[in-house]
């Protein structure tokens, strides 16, 4: 049986650069000398073990994302970001699952990743109970949840990375304020997780400030379970379908996510309101599909680059010293103004 | 030191369960069962070791899935489609790299994919040059190309599951011909792939039957690398710009793509046109966002969910039976009629 020696002789290599092929850590070699150490390693039958190298440092080199799911473009965005920098600055590699925001899928794939000796992950998710996420920190696990809060007070095992939900929802309320509206509507699905509290209570915030407050409406829909891929958008456009049947409905409505948002345009539409001239919608996660929206899209932007560097960041320093402790990473949302606000009719 | 026993006896399971929960196969497992396990694995601080059944097996339950880029809705449906069967159906794990379409970083990949015990990967990337893989399945992976035809003939080490991409275009330009159109377009970046190739003659075969050969233009833009995520609709955007300053310019064009079907409409727009009044449209792909443009936009589906589930299905096949010749799968487009198709002004 042939040894990492044999391949870096016949490769002409030190048997570093080949445990590097071998673990992995390939992005700063030249794709020449990969080339030769791969062709190498068939020449001579030589078996990659990483499995060795695991039952020693107990890890591998790979990082584990859990998102809802990746056909909503805002998680594939953040799983696209999370994956290059990961390949690209550390070598390791992403093992992605879909959970559909459901804890016994995320518990399952905690201990599937468990057994594939990875021991650092990056959580979107959201639900409001946390306990399965403490229970896999004291098995060994590095976490990073996107898109929640740390609780005040609280020393957790996980590291939170966050936009102030709180904030963005009340950046787009107050536009729709200045713009004149005075009947508000802040649209959502009925399943409460951690930043979509944070967005009513931004939103009820600025209709207070604004003595609007008994007439800005919260509307639920159906739990997002309910829906395949475009629930978000579906459930924006039902309930635009709904919305406009009231004598007094909303001028201003403010979509808990983009995609939802995108689905109350349409579904405005549907029901033969123009945007904005009877109607006007403002969004959140500035998706580059906003600008592609007719009307482009009036939005709050999500600074997901720069969050996801400090996601994968945290993984890396805390796989590296387990004793680093937690922190909580809060990113300020910031208006992007495009063309689906106007002044109310009338107003 | 704890074996898998103590660990079977703690948890009142039998050695088979709890191997089952090692090697990731837990998803028919009540989710008790699951949670007894674990707790026993940790109380004795048994160490999950995946290594030692992949030191014997030679590989290990995850999938390698190669796309051009999760952040593009198209790729996120197919990989979000891909994870959910493996997972639920054969209980592995999908190991995901964005690749750009660069043939070098594939074959980083297929390297680190290699080194992590993986053997069986499902690649969506339709770069003409298809040696890298070839070499890799010489190695020993188990492979699925998505989005190309076979070479007539030639016997590949790959399974291929297509759609019928000449038949996609020609199907979409049909229906553009069938309303009235005389002057037509087919618009797609520069870097030409086996998929684009064939979408061109599709586009070419429906004008030539009709005899519009001199009136049917393809139009490239710059190659899809020099866009970030939003590529393909912003050259659809720059291209219909550029379109409408000629002054016998196309009634009827066809996108690559639905992504770049999108930019074209907005382009339309941004210039003062009306789509469908002045200018129609059509794309490819029926991605839910079809839905959500305004006008709805008429395009061609891609049967994403019945593809995803014939790789994953070969995948299975052959890591059970390398035995098993590989094959071509074609997949049939269909028409999807919507609001972006209307006779051209005058017509």
């Amino acid at each position: 049986m042939s040894s990492i020696h044999d391949v870096a002789n016949l490769a002409g290599v030190s048997t570093s650069t080949v445990s590097n092929v071998l673990n992995g850590r390939n992005n700063r070699m030249k794709l020449e000398t990969l080339t030769r150490v791969e062709t190498a390693i068939r020449e001579l039958k030589y078996r990659p073990n990483t499995s060795a190298r695991q039952l020693k440092t107990g890890h591998t080199p790979l990082i584990g994302v859990l998102v809802p799911s990746m056909a909503n473009p805002m998680y594939g965005f953040i799983a696209r970001e999370i994956e290059t920098l990961a390949q690209e600055r550390y070598g390791f590699r992403i093992m992605i699952g879909n959970t559909y925001r459901d804890k016994d899928k995320e518990a399952r794939f905690f201990a599937d990743l468990m057994a594939h000796g990875v021991r650092g992950v990056i959580i979107i998710s959201s639900l409001i109970d946390e306990q399965h996420f403490e229970s896999a920190g004291e098995r060994g696990l590095v976490m990073v949840s996107y898109d929640r809060r740390a609780t005040p007070g609280i020393r957790s095992v996980v590291d939170h990375v966050t936009v102030d939900s709180f904030e963005s929802a009340r950046l787009a309320t107050a536009h729709l304020i200045e713009r004149g509206h005075r009947r508000l509507a802040f649209v959502t699905p009925s399943g409460r997780t951690m930043s979509r509290n944070e967005k009513v209570n931004g939103f009820l915030a600025a209709a207070r400030t604004a003595g609007l407050e008994h007439d800005a409406q919260i509307i639920e829909g159906l739990p997002a379970d309910e829906y395949g891929d475009s629930m978000m958008s579906e459930l924006g456009r039902i309930q635009a379908g709904l919305m406009v049947k009231h004598a007094r409905r909303p001028t201003g409505v403010v979509g808990v996510n983009d995609m939802l948002a995108f689905g109350l345009m349409a579904g405005f539409r549907d029901a033969g309101l123009a945007v904005p001239g009877d109607v006007s919608v403002v969004g959140i996660d500035n998706l580059f599909l906003s600008t592609l929206m007719y009307p482009a899209m009036t939005t709050v932007r999500v600074p997901v680059p720069e969050m996801a560097q400090v996601m994968v960041e945290r993984v890396m320093s805390r796989l590296a010293d387990p004793d680093i402790p937690t922190e909580e990473f809060l990113f300020e949302p910031s208006l992007v103004v495009r063309d689906s606000v106007a002044p109310p009719p009338g107003g």
